[in-house]
Formats: structure tokens, sequence, C-alpha cells
């Protein structure tokens, strides 16, 4: 697997300036792009995990939570610079529902073809729930509700004023976890001894080149990418929603999607969620702000202001996941009934 | 009491042909069709009982679970026919709030004035709260929402593919409770063991029957039924909505409204619970799916969309059934909790 | 502590009167009477605590949960009497947004920063959880949602329907825990015994004649800080909503506040959960509703109607505060949480 990613990598990095010189058709362009993104992504994430290991568990959460959605924070900074603000919006809900829905949901029913029933961290489970709730039944409705009846320079102080509140409890659930509650909720203690015998693929001099060359990478097929949008969408009937939600979010997430579900078919249910919902924390209360304010130095400043089908999708898909998860087990059907959400919300904005 | 159905049907039945053909008042059939519809059910749901105990657990859960709505399901067709589409959504509305809060409250509370603390599983309560959430916040929320910023056609496009999708997953459930997952989640024996000694009522030959019987005698004086909505409504100053949610969802589930009283008062709350939240669950995710198929072959194809009020409705239920239900246990007040919401929703319904 | 109080009350009921007597200025009788009140209602507080004591557990419980919103009902009439129905509703906001998310998150995180883990009982956080999402999910959602398709009589109907609705259920939320299920939840029986060999603060005679000052200092201070709202809010840029809002709900519950936050520094955390959560369903279940029925002989009536704004920040802050506290465990960083969304709503309402 590492193999074709390294081939698909050194192919489609110079096929994408090749492609970009020659002017060829946006199709394959952005075929060749979404490939190669999902490809370097594989690198950036093993790159980080070693970096993890070596650097110890606090240091190492802090890079899995700051790496780990780069190439989504690559991608969208792109399109802000191109003023999409709308697809970056929809990327964004598509991350959110992509992890929830379509990696939960497949990790719970892969691993559940496997397991009956296989268990994981209630603690964790509810921890991530109140901060779902908080990201996205809070902080993305309430501006929501109150942009309706207010002006533009408002709506974006709230938003630049969320924004900063968000990050702020982002860094302070880091503390949480790493610092001040490390294992505070950990059932035994084997998990953490093993853990700290891994060894890293990776020294940490080489994992660090190859992170730095990663970024370099996405960022410049990332570009390319970007601008194919609108030509593929005129193309297929997509609409820039559709893009956002759907292609945007399986090309930026593809990498965590394959752990996860490699991880739940192992019975490593624990980290399996911990990527789909902990991924989802990241790009909602990390990612998004993040963008807010340096949309702040773009030509076009970006609110935290979704579309009404965008927000309510997230919200219910936030509702259907703790209601799943809630119990801290889960079986093929939980997973059935998440990928089911998935592709309702799917023919929904494909429809719109 | 058996006894007192046998009568109302055998004079119900020729009372509803006597009085269509010599045109009685309006009100005087909507009394005679109600009541004989009720004791007609009250037959279905006795026949269905016998064919499952002799068919064993998963034919018989199969077949539970598809007549144990037949009623609802024949009065929504002759509607449909009658191109009464609001009628229909607002009856479907009317099932989900009289099953959840209605047999629901009624159960919790009967039964809690008898007992001090009544339980159920666990399990089921969560497996089924994850449905719920399922059915009514995602594939009932999604298409009202988009449908705001969609045309006729494609708002009946994703109506068709959200009642698909619905369906399936609702006959995975089955297989999920009937095979995969039977009695994984039980805590003792003895419940399965009393069940599988059961004692049918009738004869397969006999239950097949009266069920045959029953369902031609239930369509003839539903559709009866059915055409004196107008008149009654006109003359109580009733609105489409009112009859719907209040007067149709409770003739069409009166059968297991006394029946699940009986078995929490008894202290059987998971036979209570499971006809409460089962039943909902079956309106939600297969009657609702179907009745959008069969609508497409009507002079008037019916979309997935109810009124805000219905759906604000039928959502706040479930949250508010979902935190009552959640910790396995009931008591009187919760009883009271979700009475006291069902009059609300009553009042407002009849306001409206 | 309470000497501060005594020397407040003392200066500031005659400041007040000598003050609107000479005209003071808006700001100078805002801040008066705002302290004034504070100082007052600590009294208020002490006072009822020891009659509770000397009237054993039922009558005590009756009284704390008349008496101790009995500062907001006083402000609030003076409000309604002044047509002010926008305050009215803002600051019943206020109150439910206060409770839930600044007193709880202050007690949580006060308390978490003493204690790793601190627990509660969880069949209370589920009794009142059930209790949160009736009154705020469903009993003041669905007028807002009704009203959108109501004219004004109606909306009005409904508003008192649901009023009597909640305060017959809040009564009866009164009996199920002090009459028939007293005890019945209680982990262990120290508590019980403690909690009777408290010893009242005051006796009954002097406790009573406190009481009846108070009240009256308070409601002729009110009445006085009511007039301030209009010109304060010009002077600083406020908004009446901002004003009920953030405002008049935390000089309203500033004596539950601190004696919360106390509590949790204690450990005591049963208690502090029970004034911030059981306090928040007074102001909804009680308070809201009867306002409704006295502004009907006030000049303008009052229905049940929130602004979206706050019905939505109302609505969001109960499904966090369920999702936070449904384990029974608190810490830091939950507190934070509370604190960050209401901060958020903050912004919102003072930019709005």
């Amino acid at each position: 697997m590492n193999r074709i990613f390294t081939i698909l990598v050194l192919a489609g990095v110079p096929l994408t300036f090749v492609g970009s010189m020659m002017h060829w058709s946006s199709i394959a362009m952005f075929i060749i792009c979404s490939v190669t993104v999902i490809a370097i992504s594989s690198f950036m994430g093993r790159a980080t995990e070693s970096l993890a290991i070596v650097s110890g568990p606090r240091i190492g959460g802090l890079l899995n939570a700051t790496f780990g959605n780069a190439v989504e924070l690559i991608i969208s900074i792109f399109a802000l610079q191109a003023g999409l603000i709308g697809v970056v919006l929809a990327s964004l809900t598509g991350s959110v529902l992509g992890n929830l829905l379509l990696v939960g949901g497949l990790s719970f029913f892969m691993g559940g073809l496997k397991f009956k029933r296989q268990k994981f961290s209630i603690h964790d489970a509810r921890h991530n729930s109140g901060l779902l709730v908080f990201a996205v039944i809070v902080a993305f409705v309430i501006p929501e509700i109150f942009a309706m009846s207010m002006n533009e320079a408002k709506t974006l102080q709230l938003s630049v004023g969320i924004s900063i509140i968000m990050i702020v409890l982002y860094l302070a659930g880091l503390v949480f976890k790493l610092v001040t509650h490390r294992g505070v909720y950990a059932h035994s203690e084997d998990n953490a001894t093993t853990e700290e015998h891994e060894e890293p693929e990776w020294t940490k001099k080489k994992a660090l080149t190859i992170l730095l060359l990663s970024t370099l990478a996405v960022a410049y097929v990332s570009e390319s990418l970007v601008h194919t949008f609108e030509a593929v969408g005129e193309q297929f009937g997509w609409s820039e929603l559709f893009i956002g939600v759907i292609i945007v979010a399986i090309v930026g997430n593809a990498a965590e999607h394959s752990s996860a579900i490699i991880m739940a078919m192992k019975n490593k249910m624990d980290v399996a969620v911990e990527i789909a919902i902990g991924s989802t924390l990241q790009i909602a209360m990390f990612v998004a702000p993040v963008l807010v304010l340096i949309s702040l130095f773009m030509p076009k400043a970006m609110p935290l202001v979704f579309t009404m089908p965008e927000l309510v999708a997230m919200a219910t898909a936030v509702l259907l996941t703790i209601s799943v998860s809630n119990d801290g087990e889960s079986n093929w059907f939980e997973g059935l009934t998440l990928l089911a959400a998935y592709l309702i919300m799917g023919i929904g904005f494909y429809l719109l």
C-alpha cells in the first residue's frame, strides 16, 4: 500500500506541473490532483505519527492536532484566496459530515461485521459529545440565527469573537487531555504502556523533512485542484455546495478514513472513534475558526455563517452520532444507520 | 372485552354499509366507522399474535412489524386516493406523537401509580433512541429544510430516495434484531423461555382467515371513515391538521394503546416500551416511506415534507422521549411529563 | 460577608429613596438599585433557608421553590406594569442562560480547579434533564413555531394553556420529589441525616419578619431599577435585549450564583448542581408561566413567545448542559465549555 502511494506521489506531482503548463482538461487535472493529494496526505500522516512517537505524547498530541487536518487547511486557504467562501464553508461541512457519518459509519459497520459488539471508552465518548454539542450546536448555530437580524459588519465581529473563543477552548481541551487529566479516565494501564514502546517508522530528521516536503507538495497540488472546481462542476452538473460537501471532503480526509477503518477491523475501536470524532472536533473547533481569522487578511472575509441546509445537516449528524455512540458500544447496524444518514444528506446536497 | 369487540364488529360493519347507502349524517358515520375500526383492529392484533407464535420469533417479528400498523396504512391509502395528502402527513405525525407521548406517557403514568420504579432494557432503549433520531431528526428534518430551496420535482426525488433508504434500514434493523443479534443483549434467559412456551389463541388457519377478513373489513370501513373528515371538521370547527394529528391517530392506534397500558400495569415495561417506541419506528421508518412510494401511483404524489408545526412537534417529542427513557427506568412523574407534552401539542394543533 | 450586605442594604434603600426624590442620573440610580437588590436578595435567601429548616423538608422545599426566585418575579411584575414585555422575556432568557451556563460553568470550573473529578447524583441529573427538555425544548419551542401561523388572540390562548400545564407539572414535580419519591434515589443515608440536624440561623418569627421586610424593600428598589433601563440602555448603547438577558439576569440571580460556587468549592456538587439547574427549572416552569397569567391583568398581555435568538440560545444551552452533566461527573474543562458558550451568547446579544 505504502509503495503504491510512493509511486502515486512521484508520478502525480510532475503530472500536475506538466498538466497545468499544457492546460490539460479540467477533468483530467481534477482526477490527477485529487489522487495526488490523497497519496501525499498518507505521507503526512506517517510523518506526523513518527514525530509524535519521538517527541512523547504531549507534543505528539499537539502535532497530531495541528497537522492532522493540514491538508484541509491548505486547500481551504487557496480557496479563500480565490474568493470561494462558499466552497470553504461547504468543505468544512463536508469534513464534519464525512468524519462523523462516513468514517464513523464505515468503522462501526466494517468492524461490526467481524465482531458482534465492539467497545470503546465511554468517558472519551462523553467528553467528545459535550464538545460536539458546543462546537456545532452552540458555536455554529448561534451566529446563523443571530446573523438573521444583524448587518454584515456585526456578523463578522460575532464570527471573529466566536472563533477566538473556540480556539482558546480547543487549546484548553488539549491541556485537559494531555496535561491535567492525562490517564485520569484510563481503564487499564496496558494501553498506555504499549503505546510508549512503539517504534517510530522514521527518524526525527527524516520525518521532519518528509513533513516539510509533503506540505509544500500538497500546497502546490491543492492550488491546481481548487482551480478545477468550477469547470468540473459545470461539466457534471454539480453545484458548488455538492463539490464542497462531498468531493473536497472526501479528498481532504481520505487518509484518516482508511486508517480509522483499519483500526476498527483490528477491534481497536478507541482509536477509530478518536480519529472520526477527534478529527471532526479539530475541523469544527480549530480549522474553521482559524480560517475565519485568516480570511480577515484575504480579499473577502468569511463569516462563520453556513447555509441552512449545511447547518441542519451538521447539527442532525451530531445528534445522531451522540445518540448512537453514547453507550460506548457499536455494532454493524449502528454503522449502517450512520451511513444511511450520510447517503440521505449526500442525495440532498446533490439535488440542491 | 373480546366479546364486546365481537359485537361491535358484527354491528359496525353492517351499519357502515346501511349508513353509506342511506346517506346518514357525517357525524353519525364518523362515530360508527371510528368505533368499528377500533374493534376490528383488536381482531387483527390477536390474529397477528397467534400467527407470530405459530411461525416462530423471526417470521413472527416480521409479521408484527408489517401488520402492526396495517390499519393506519389502509386508512392512509384511501386518504391518498382522495387526494388528502395533508391528512395523511398529519396522521403520520399524530401516530408518532400518540405512540411516544400518549401511549408512552399513559404506560409510564399508570404503571408508575402501581410500582415506584419500573425498569426496562437499557440496550433496547438506546437502540431505539438511535433509530428515533435517525428517522425523525435526520430523515424527516433534512427534506423539510432542503425543500425550502428546491423545486417540487427535486423535492419528490429526494423524498423517494430517502424513503428507499429508510425501508432498507428498517429491514436491516429487523435482520439485526431477529437474526444476527438475537438475544445478544438479553439480560436473563427466563424471558426468552417463557415466550417460547406461549400458546397461540387461534390455529394458523383460523388466524389467517380472521386476518384476511379483518383487513377487508377495515379497508371497507376506513374508506367510509375518510369521506366523513371534511364534513366533521367543518361542523366541529376542527382543522384538517387537528383531525389528522389527533383524531385519526387515536382511532388508528387504539388497539396498541390499550395493550401497552395493560402491560405497564402488569410491570412488563419492556413490552410496553417496545409497543410505544417500536410502533413509532414502524410508522416513521416503514409506513411513511411506503406511503411516499405508493403515492407515486396515485393522482397526487406525496413528498416527505411535513408542515413546520408537525415537524417541530415530532422532533421535540423524540428529544423528550429519549431524555426521559434513556436511563431504562420510569415512574409516574415521567409519564405525566410525556402526557403534559402531548396536551400542549394537542392544544397547539387545535388552535392552529 | 453578611455584614457587608447589611451595610449595603441599610445604605442602599434610603439612597434609592433620596435619589428618586432628587432625580439623580439614571446611571447612578441603576448602580445603586442593582447593588441594593443583590444585597437584599442575600437576606431573602438566608430567611428562606432558616424557614425551610424550621418547617421540615416538605414545606421547606416548597418555600425554597416559591421564594427562591421572588426577586426575578418582583422585578418582572414591575416591568410588566411598565409594558416592558420584551425586557421580561429577555430577563427570563437571561436567567435560564445565566443559571445553566454561568452559574453551572463557574461551579464546575472553580470546583474543578480544586478537585480532579467531582461527582453528583446521576438520578437527579437525569430527572432534571427530562424537565429541562420539557420546559425549554417543548413548552417554549412549540408556541414559537405555532405562533408563526396563528393570530395574536390564539397565540395568547395557547400561551395560557401551556402556562397552566407547566405550573401543574411543576407542582406535581414537587410532590414527586418531596412526597411520593422522597429519598427513593438517595445513595447514602448520611446526607439525609446531616441535613435534618442543621440549625436554622434565625428563629421562625425573625425569619418571617426579615422575609416580609426584604420582599417589600426589594419591591420598592426594583421599581426604581426598572425605570432606569431605558436611559441606561441609550447611554451605553445597550439594546433592551442585552439589558434583559445579561444585566437583569445577573442582578436578579446574584445571590444564587455565589452560593452555588461556594458549594462547588466545598465539593458539594449535588447542592451546586441543584441550585444551577433547579433554579433554571423554577424560572422556566414556574416564574415564566406565572408571569404569563399575571400579565392577563396588566395593560398588555405577554404571550410565551420569545424572539428567535432568545429561544435558540436557551435550547442550545439546554442541550449543552445535558450533554455535559449527563454522566454525573464534572471537571474544570466542562465548566470552561459552559462558560465559553455563555460568552458566545453574551457577545451575540450585545451585538444584536
